[in-house]
């Protein structure tokens, strides 16, 4: 994919990650070790009623969803950052996560010539099309023969 | 930490996470396989000039070093989400992270009683204090004795 190939409007719908309660409990056993993270029990008193995954665990898993669509080697190249990052229902094990995306502006990069800037609207949906995040991300692309 | 202990202006350091080599590349593997990532010699050719980790890795890193500062079982009820997540540059195994925060606003959930929103300004800063990523967090907590 590169710059080019993205049009304002444009939408599209990728992925199907699994989440698993061991792959949970691994990501936040590292990364965010909060008890409703951690320990099916407890988390049934928690506000979330059960083992659900780190927000930043969805975002990982959104992330390879992302990858996977567009592979290494081509005019990805990487991203500034992103905004209105919203985890809006809680990812539980058993959630097949898939991303449904919508371009939102695209414009050349003033500073790197052959590179564009395209900013995308994604949600994340489990299987039953429930939306459990939403972000605006940015991502720099190289333009085509560039 | 509950909901009392923050004062808007209150600001704190705290973290110290290492960034290695060998878990940039695992993070990656399995959440952002992009040769940035994953590859020290294909690295210097890219944008980053190295091997770096990924964006969502430094989250995660963050993450770990917040929920160290907020122990589990005290008031920390978890977050709705974030805005303006901006990775400034690349974070390169051997630094040394930690984190700067200033609250921003404290207010009373209208819809969760004995539960307050905390927004708060994070800075993530190297050993050298380049700030390397910068977001602004909501997180729900708890009010003492509700």
């Amino acid at each position: 994919m590169y710059y080019e190939d993205f049009q304002v409007g444009d939408t599209s719908k990728f992925g199907a990650y699994e989440v698993t309660e061991s792959e949970v409990i691994e990501f936040a056993s590292k990364y965010d070790p909060q008890f409703f993270h951690l320990d099916n029990e407890a988390a049934k008193d928690s506000l979330f009623g059960g083992l659900c995954a780190s927000g930043w665990h969805t975002c990982a898993m959104f992330m390879r969803m992302l990858v996977d669509r567009f592979p290494p080697d081509n005019g990805s190249l990487g991203s500034p950052g992103i905004n209105n990052l919203r985890w809006l229902k809680p990812v539980y094990p058993g959630y097949v996560l898939s991303v449904k995306d919508k371009v939102k502006t695209c414009r050349l990069s003033e500073s790197k010539p052959g590179v564009g800037l395209v900013c995308m609207n994604y949600e994340v949906v489990n299987q039953h099309d429930l939306t459990v995040m939403t972000v605006e991300s940015n991502a720099f692309f190289k333009c085509r023969n560039s």
